[in-house]
């Protein structure tokens, strides 16, 4: 199976190299980026990519490519879907697959009634830790979910430039927990009350974006989530989640490069989170494309669908709106 | 120093025991109650307590008697309060002095320009944990303020009988969450929303109440609280706080009866947390109690003071107005 | 009931405050100190004792004193146990019962036949810690016994007037570890290696004592156990134990202020154990004098005896032996 | 380069396959086994391995192949690894080197002079825990060292058959405890005192073998050390660590699949530590494989040499010997 990478910034990078290390039975065959630098010509010689191509069109009609990966920027994950779908290509996306709602509706018809894999990049449903909590759920060891808190903050604010570009943070960081919350309950959510503020950087505040958020979900069933969000930890990437029930709680928390433990006239230490996704998702990665294969060969439905990149951003518009006019917001109101 | 209380419930039993048990300098010269049952009798008997009686005024009355404790029902506790201050005694009140805004305006006022000490039951301004955080941000450990999390559970809902009586879960229990975000901020609360579910007893919710809930607090800094609530934890009394700032976070967990770890075929397995607020705040009563007895002995401020009691009450009804309308309530809505 | 303390330095003092603070419907009737400097004469009357005597002989002739507590220097508790037997009051005596095993056996053949309660000082039997263990295996949780570990550091070594007085590490300090192997594992000690070392202060060894300690023992069923010590943890108190058995593992940990946990730049931090016995162990040592009396009044065994007592010392001369000579020391060769 | 992998059994496998997932620019050329089954033909097949040999000559005499990995059982070690050196390979080998002293020394002289790397499998050298401890040392975060403690258990005994040509408990198990010592202290012992017992399975123990051990080991500084073994731990793999110096003490746990927590009416329970070696350790298998290429290809000194392979040996041979006759062993007395 021949696969096509069609972007390799940072995201397109880590799956790259996720592949070549973790992933069998695929080869990249080609891979587009719009500019090939110096940097990301030396990369790519490193990985031993040598069929580089600056339009990606040639990764549509390649014969001998099934599958690719669209890791560009997010205003043209809609537009390259289609022009894959049309192609008959496999498609991994990346998150978001867009920030109108109505291209991703797109993208959804034009797969209806085709047998094309479409898999969406929600990573942290292949990491192990909430895995662990969504298992536990399964076994039915939380009972009747009653209340859902997830944590998660960067270690550091993105450049104003990204942050201008990114759909705030509602659309580009929330995300993944608005994921969380429908992967982990098994539930719709309802109802978004979105608090935010600007706490971290102003030039945050003057993109008309927020670098510090609480958001409340009600669920289908009357269960209530929360997950508050900062776009600066200090002690690093803290990825933490609860869910708790009539039969108890589940809970998890950050990981560390090793166990060690110090004690001394300070205290007793720990290690700090991994630092960064890239650190602390690594394996998640990997595993994320090993399902997209393993879909595509074994002609089953992928993990993350079309549908629930669908629902995470109606969940994020409603959480924009949300926070914009200070009122909750059904999510009716976004569905078109 | 002699001191009288006025009802021995379970609240006044607790403060009874406490007392004799950990509080030197300081006589129960006399003890009221409204009825005295055998059982009720008999404890007294047990505590050696043999001056008792079935009118507080009694105790008011009695010049020997420096200060009281006013353990009765809620809707009791501004009235006797009021009289208490004509009386000229020094005052302990528990939480919430009223569910009437006006009514605790009023004692705030009959207070003014007395030299009673007057402080409200919030037990866990006393408490280890608790005061850990609040001396970390005290000594600038966590910076500037971006997020708060209080989780507060009880092990078992009370009965429906209490439940009618009680005010509803704003104004019984979440009532301490709310003062402790005021306690460990430093700040005062501007805007509260308050989503609530009934999930766990519908009888709860055929009484108007709510047993699950997560309200979201703006701080006047700009800084964002999120309280969990539930009646029901079937691990027990869960107790747990963090806040979150530009240096680091600091949170607090659970308390257990010893520090024993089993590892065996079944997992690695600590102890429950102390089951309820007996247990788990034992020594923050017995603390709070030695606090308003230095302050009258030392005539120094009383370190809970009735504006305390009042704002608690006022973001209680806040957060009740919230979960009924369906809307973000700003605190000057409430305030009279 | 009426006691007398005799003795009150350091361990005195601590009995006398916990008793005050902790022990009902007991009196402190009369203390002796063999000096009564300005310090201990101001102690002792914050503590309100008024009756106060340099000859411990006037305690000892009280008829209206029931129980005496020895807490005296080690060389003098034998002698003053013979002659409270003699005076027939119940005693509380502190650990070690003697360095001299003939001495201890002469106290136990004095307690033959006569009702007299003895109870020794090891305070750590109730201790909330331990005790979890010893009730763990008492309910089978951890089966057969295969290996037990006990961690024992002190904060910082004593002074070097202590050391040469103290009878050396063994009889001074891991004769509490002594007392738990026994304790935990309900089983005898039959064989006893002890590796030692100075590696902390050089004038230690120059008194023929050590600071760090690796000991070994097997326990009559074969199982094995392993105690570490130093005198000097820059972390604090460092009180830990395991039993691991056939059904699995239980271990305990330190103990701390609160749950406290910080995460910044530098890691994850918890606050450092509690310093060191005082703080470590206040409770444990209102516990032991509470079963004390409830051992006198209810006319019941006392939980420690002076086997206990006896025993524990046999292991620490073993232990002695076996670092002189290099050689593991079986108990029989100690025993007289 | 190539490489040949002589003998997959058990560990033998364990490297193929973490070769041909994380090592890159190396390649497994050609396999030996003893026996031919269909069940390793066809593990060998799903691997790609198509060049295969019943006689591990044809792998020394292959010019195309740079280096081999011995994995055969630990009697053939030392016949192949000086036939290897003879023919000039570079030689990872499996721990131990032999059994005996004598056969591992005439491979350290037939190494002298020559450029061929050894590398010893202490696979645990190149696990994160471990490591973290020996930089921590290494940075001085330790100071001087007082102890240190090892605690190795595994989850359950091998069978008699393989107990019969292990070597016992310190050549086949504990040799990677004596080794970790030796790492992580960067010390040599000095002295060793082995107390074992038979409490699992009487059949070791008909074996002249045990199942159960503490050792205690003098080091060249004063430092001490003390490693606990069992054959059965019923919660799986237990592997801790612990040293402790005048700067304070850094320890490690154990590892798990997921950092989930759950809490209910039986305790708050993390997972069990993960279950044996090969999902212990895997990511150090390939790190220790990859150090060897890496020592190879930068002509630079493996990271384990057959000195340290030697050493642990001899700490093996002394704590045997010290069982047998119940008396500390100096390793003066084993070395040749």
């Amino acid at each position: 199976m021949n696969i096509g990478i069609i972007g390799v910034g940072r995201i397109g990078k880590v799956h790259t190299e996720s592949i070549s290390k973790y992933v069998k039975d695929v080869k990249i065959k080609s891979v587009y980026n719009f500019i090939w630098d110096d940097a990301t010509v030396e990369w790519a010689n490193s990985m031993g990519l040598t069929e580089r191509c600056d339009d990606y069109h040639q990764i549509l009609q390649d014969p001998d490519i099934d599958a690719v990966l669209i890791c560009t920027s997010t205003d043209t994950h809609a537009k390259i879907s289609l022009e894959a779908i049309e192609a008959n290509k496999h498609i991994f996306c990346e998150k978001p697959v867009d920030h109108d709602i109505k291209q991703i509706i797109a993208v959804k018809n034009a797969l209806d009634g085709k047998n094309i894999k479409y898999q969406v990049g929600f990573n942290r449903r292949f990491d192990a830790n909430y895995r662990a909590i969504r298992v536990a759920i399964e076994d039915d060891k939380v009972g009747k979910i009653y209340l859902m808190t997830i944590t998660s903050r960067d270690p550091a604010p993105p450049s104003i430039d990204y942050i201008k570009v990114s759909g705030g943070l509602y659309l580009d960081m929330a995300i993944h927990d608005f994921d969380m919350v429908r992967y982990l309950s098994g539930e719709e959510v309802v109802e978004v009350y979105a608090a935010g503020s600007v706490l971290i950087d102003k030039a945050i505040g003057a993109e008309g974006d927020i670098d510090t958020s609480i958001v409340t979900l009600k669920l289908a069933s009357g269960a209530l989530a929360v997950i508050d969000n900062s776009r600066k930890s200090v002690y690093g990437y803290d990825q933490r989640a609860e869910v708790f029930g009539s039969k108890g709680s589940v809970m998890i928390g950050n990981n560390t490069k090793s166990s060690i433990v110090m004690s001394n006239d300070s205290g007793v230490t720990k290690e700090k989170p991994l630092h960064f996704f890239l650190e602390r998702y690594m394996l998640a990665y990997a595993e994320e494309i090993q399902a997209f294969i393993h879909a595509v060969k074994s002609d089953t439905p992928t993990p993350v669908t079309i549908t629930d990149g669908l629902n995470a951003v109606i969940i994020a518009k409603a959480a924009q709106l949300s926070y914009r006019e200070n009122r909750p917001v059904a999510l009716q109101e976004i569905m078109p």
